[in-house]
């Protein structure tokens, strides 16, 4: 199970495919750029235009690239950020995987409170404090409130500056909707309170109540899936 | 940028590619198994062959099934893990992607020497013994320790029983060397020096002296990142 990574032997569509990236990094492509035409790309890559087809179809199944309609082929805001993209829906046990998402969240959140309220400018600050309130509000309103909630953590870890941490934040966030049935409305107003205390602490710049806060409001979750 | 992830409308293959994943998991098809023929998946799943043919290839290029010509189509010994499955190679500065990727390692792999020493049985101390001995060797001789390297760290973590962390510490470590240009060898004698006092520590059931062991080895890893 603990295999190597080296890529295996490539078809034709999956090597131009790679070449299409180093495109857009060297052209500079940002999300939402469109791309060049088919016709044109095939010219460049000196392949047949059906190659260029199936490797916009590998792209576009990795989130990489999205075909608007009548439109032409654009670089996706997913970033190539896939749904599931660790291959967590192999993990048949759903409330074993519950407590190892919480678990690797407990290694790495109270770090990023921590960083957060260290590094917080005043617009992070009122960015989270309009985040919290979002989340606040669907709970009230008794809504699914998982977008606002991963908005926020995702937010904080974005404070850091740590591309790579924040990619994983959002990936492990997501995960936790994409796989947990979450538990019912109990959490709820403790999901209140311990997110003011976080963001609260992140605006004081007090960085060991932002690290507790944060330990916390994820022990409170842990303790709820254990008792499920 | 921080985008919600809640999916966009799916094509069908996409769709029957999901319910092919659902199959997988419910017949409990392990790694290396074979999938039913096009021919049964297409009747089971109500759609035609072209339909079934789609979504394979979409799964394949998500290294969750694998064709071998002439024998079909079987669970991918990469389970789902990408090449690169969080999307890194979107970041230009691959010295501040080196920087955060290690800044990541430290927030968790510390943690996870210390879980290592409090876990490990006899049988994953031999294990790790014999890992850091083939980084030993491949440094010695000169050659790429690429594989073996990413191996010892993976072992470490997989002492967690955490499936999770197993696989975000395989995701991080294979990026290290799938965008970074590792440095010359200035580091190859202090990595065997810290791989041995890692093991060392966790085979003595010293946690305190395994987090130390592994925090010393990434941040050698660090300042060398920065120097160079």
């Amino acid at each position: 199970m603990l295999k190597s990574v080296h890529p295996v032997q490539k078809r034709l569509p999956e090597l131009v495919s790679e070449q299409i990236k180093e495109l857009i990094a060297s052209k500079d492509l940002k999300i939402g750029d469109k791309l060049p035409n088919e016709f044109d790309m095939a010219e460049q890559l000196q392949v047949g235009r059906g190659t260029i087809r199936e490797a916009v179809k590998i792209l576009v199944s990795q989130n990489i690239l999205e075909i608007r309609r009548g439109c032409g082929t654009f670089v996706s805001e997913r970033k190539g950020i896939m749904d599931d993209p660790l291959g967590l829906w192999i993990i048949e046990d759903k409330q074993k995987l519950a407590l190892d998402l919480c678990q690797v969240r407990l290694m790495l959140e109270p770090q990023l409170a921590r960083l957060a309220a260290q590094n917080a400018t005043d617009e992070d600050i009122a960015q989270l404090w309009k985040a919290a309130k979002a989340v606040e509000e669907k709970i009230r309103e008794g809504k699914n409130h998982s977008d606002e909630d991963i908005y926020l953590h995702v937010l904080i870890a974005n404070i850091s500056h740590n591309e790579v941490v924040t990619k994983l934040i959002s990936v492990i966030q997501s995960a936790v909707y994409l796989f947990i049935k979450i538990t019912k409305s109990i959490l709820r107003e403790e999901t209140i309170q311990t997110h003011e205390a976080i963001v609260s602490a992140i605006a004081n710049k007090d960085a060991v109540a932002a690290e507790n806060a944060m330990r916390k409001h994820l022990l409170l979750n842990q303790s709820q899936i254990l008792n499920k």
